[in-house]
Formats: C-alpha cells, structure tokens, sequence
C-alpha cells in the first residue's frame, strides 16, 4: 500500500500573461498565483487553459524557477509536463521533481493518433525511470477531446500496478460521467481521480475522488472550493447547481480567451488579454458581452488586484 | 512575381536512427540520407514518418548541424520545424535557414483543435518575422489526419499574397486528392505543390505539381524517381501503377515500424528496428511476414549498406 499523501483540492491551470513582444510575464503569473494560494487553489501550470502548449520547455523551467524563488510553495504546484518528445517530457519532469513539486500532470505524446496502450505505457515508463527520482509523481493527463490520445482504463491499471509509488493520480477531462466513475470505483490504491470540470465535482467527492482541476477556478475559486469543502452538507447540491450554471456561462465563450478577457477585466490590466497564436482573442464585441453579464449578474473577483 | 528557384522532385522524411539508449543515431542517420541522395531523394528529415515529434529541438538541431559537418548538401534539406510553441518553431526554423537548407517543412501548431484561420495565419506571420531571414523557404505541411489541423485554401491564399518570397509551396497529406488538385489549379506564383503519396504523383505532375514527399521513398527511391523523371512517358501510367501497389502494400502494416523494418532487413542491421515510445516496433511474426514478402517480390534496394 502507498502511503504518501496525494496533492487533493481544488487547482487551476493557471492562465498565462504574456509581455507585448508575446514573451511569458513572469511577474503577472506570480501575482496570479499567488491570489489563487489565498483562496486555497493549487496551480496547475502549464495546463490545456495555460497554453502550455504554446511555451517551450525553457521557457516553462524559467517559469518555475521564478515562482519558486519567489516563495510559491512547490507543494501546491503541479504543472504540466507531458510533450511529444521523450526527451522533453524527461528534461520538464525532472526539474519538477527537483524542485519538490507535490505532482506533475503528464499529457500522453499527442502527435500520433492511433497509438498502441502499449506504447503509452514505455512512454510513461521510459519518463520515470529516466527521471528517476522518487519524488516524480505523476498525474495523468486524459483529455480526448484536445490530444486525441485516450489513455484507457486498462492501460491506467498496469501503470498504477507496476508503479504505485509515482501514478499518484489523473485528471480526467473527457467530459465523460461514465469514465469518471469507471475510474472512481477501480478500487485502485491512493490513486487521486480529480474531475477536469467542476460540473462533476460533487458526484465526484462523493464516490471518494480527490476534487477538481478545473479552468474557471481562474474566476471564482472560492466557490468552487467551499463545495469542495463541504461537499456533504445539506447545501452542497446548490452550490453544484449555481457551479455548473456559470461553467456553462462561460463555455459559451470560447474559453482561453474568455478566462483572459475576464482576468483582464477585474484587475483593469488589458495585458492578460494576449495570446500566442494559433489562439486569438475575443473580439472587442464578445468581450464587452462576457464582461458585461459578469458585472450584471454583480459576479466579482475578491481580493485581485 | 517570385523567381527564386524552389525546390521540386521527390523528397523523403527520412526513418530516424536510435541507439541502444533510444537517443538519435546520427552516423547512421548520416548513411541513410548518402543513400538517398546517391537515389536523388532529397531530404526531409523531421517529416511525420521521421518520427519528428519524438525528438527535442535540441536534439533536432545537433543531428543537422552533423549531417551538414559531414557534406549533406543544405539546398537538398527540407527539415520538418513546425511545432506546437512559436517560440520552438522560431528557434528551429532559424536554424534551418542559417544553415542554407533549401526548405523547411512547416506543420501548423497542433495542440489546440478548432483553432481559426486567423490564428493559425498569426503563427505563420509571426514565425516569419521573428526570423527575419530571408534564406527561410516555408513549405506549409497540411495532414489533417494526424495533425487534427488542417489548413484551408484560403489561409494558404492569404500566406501566399502576404509573403510570396517565403510561402515556397506545401506538402498536401490529406489522401483527399481533390483537395491537391485545388491548390494545383489555384495559380499561387511560383508555389510548389507536392503530394504526400506517391500515389498521385502522376496526376500531380500532369496538373503542373513539384514532386512528392514520400514516407515510401525510404525505401523504392528510384522507382518514385523514375516516374517523377519520365512522367511525359508512354510507361507513365504502368509505372505509377507499380509503386500504387507497392504503397498499397506497404500500408498494410503500420507504416514508421514498417519503413525501419524494411530498412533494417535490407541493411542487415537490427539497430534501425527501434523506435521511441509511443510506437512500437512490429511484432517479430509480422516483421517476418513483411520482409519475407518483399524478398519474394524480388525486393531489393540497390546500393545501400
């Protein structure tokens, strides 16, 4: 039995500031973590909403380098490492474990389709004996919708049985109940199953999972923790109802931007509305539509700025 | 109009070399690409079926730099240098251009699906300012099938209007061959139109295409030559037949073990069998299958080893 205690709790893949020449704002990220540490959120960089796809490894170590020298608590950090090269998904893996964070959330290589269960396993494998390093705790990364590379339930069993010390969990982002739950109740051994949308979070907790990772606790991370939080309380069905009632507000947006645009707006800094490319920004008449019905529904972003 | 001489013929994303250790074998990817140019196949290393997203720019760029050390002619390169983070595909393409490679094969950045055109014309724009070389020939690689990104005829339009010294042309994976001819029969100045199949290679040629970037051509480079050289021919047609159905067959197994496979049989050198997780090498009953079939074809490839 694994006895090591598993990041749990409602995080968020943090969004990511960009300077006007498009570098990433480290100073911007680190005043943004650190309001989402006051409201008891852990920062999961380098996420899909992070655009962590649209950094270089350099580029997310530097990231790193500087919230932690800056007195985030690599406990509470879990960034995105998985990349289509063995190499690279190594070299980000390592330095996370170096500098002691409590996970790392590990995206399948997602350039090729089709690819065997097998071969997702000597991915996974591959990366942590080549890390070697015991402090590597690996939360998977399952979102088909993104990647187009599912990681199976089968495959998820072999791993946890050959590696119970460092498959600490996954994020489940198939948008998929059914899966969820078939994970939930796999019976497997301190394994954290967080939900990628808080929509789930209640059945969630309720069959024993870890919390959720979700974009949208970039806004209202306080009301997605006091569910977390009481989950068994006798409100806890309309905290869920008015959760997934504003998860669906903004998914009418296209969601990177919107998240950005809504950033933007309440800390009155219209620098967190760049994006790199392929991604754009919401257009000047969306944007004044998302932000409006946020400051009509008297929606409020504590303690920011 | 642009006259800048382009590259045309028929071109090879060159099977990648590992060693014991799964890092990139550069002396015998060395003695493949020799191999190929004595054929009069040029070199498009870091295609899809070079396993190009398996490798680390740094490693990507340590293999071109020893090939060209060690007299692979630049102009004949044409190296894949699209990736998922600008910041990457920058670096990358900028090398390739310092180095006087005579292209560079351009995936879009293929995390995010759905992207628009506008975004994914931003990262082309963007790649070609912050290199800011004008050595850079971007040949744009559409394969919807892997990519999940496909790029429209009228996003190529517009990048062809805007940088016609740079647009060079593009490689059309989609199998859709009305999708080729659509860019044939579009009239863009100068723009090089290669298939990814060597099965429309005639009618590439026939409508005014340059060649054909072939995964095949790893392996019956003359006879992809041949065709591509005498295309105006009475034997046109039977020749195109013959590699239609040598590609037909080769399809039958899954296609990058297969090419290494083929490779290693002919080159007697079991060290071309691997390849980095997530594929796989075939099994040893298929391999059989495989190479006992060519060598009953009376498969040979003359010259290498």
């Amino acid at each position: 039995m694994t006895t090591q205690e598993r990041m749990t709790g409602v995080l968020t893949p943090v969004v990511m500031p960009y300077t006007e020449n498009l570098l990433p704002d480290a100073q911007r990220l680190l005043e943004q973590c650190r309001w989402l540490l006051s409201q008891d959120v852990g920062i999961a960089v380098f996420g899909t909403n992070s655009e962590a796809n649209s950094l270089s490894v350099a580029e997310k170590i530097a990231l790193l380098d500087y919230l932690v020298a800056n007195g985030i608590d690599p406990a509470r950090l879990m960034p995105g490492t998985g990349l289509c090269a063995l190499t690279d998904t190594v070299q980000l893996s390592a330095h996370v474990a170096r500098l002691g964070c409590g996970g790392a959330l590990v995206l399948p290589p997602f350039y090729y389709k089709a690819v065997s269960d097998e071969g997702l396993y000597r991915f996974y494998a591959e990366v942590l004996q080549r890390v070697g390093d015991a402090r590597l705790q690996i939360y998977l990364y399952h979102i088909p919708p993104i990647s187009q590379v599912p990681l199976s339930l089968s495959l998820i069993e072999r791993l946890v049985t050959d590696f119970p010390e460092s498959i600490a969990g996954i994020k489940d982002s198939s948008g998929d109940w059914d899966n969820t739950r078939a994970m939930l109740d796999a019976g497997w051994d301190n394994f954290q199953v967080f939900t990628g949308n808080e929509k789930t979070l209640l059945n969630t907790m309720q069959r024993g999972g870890a919390g959720t990772i979700s974009a949208t606790a970039n806004l209202n991370p306080a009301d997605i923790v006091e569910l977390y939080r009481n989950w068994e309380s006798d409100s806890a069905a309309a905290m869920q109802e008015a959760l997934s009632e504003f998860r669906d507000f903004i998914q009418q947006f296209p969601v990177i931007p919107a998240l950005k645009s809504v950033v933007a707006h309440y800390r009155n800094d219209d620098n967190w509305l760049r994006l790199r490319p392929p991604l754009v920004e919401l257009a000047d008449a969306q944007r004044a539509e998302l932000t409006g019905a946020l400051e009509e529904r008297g929606f409020t972003m504590p303690g920011i700025g």
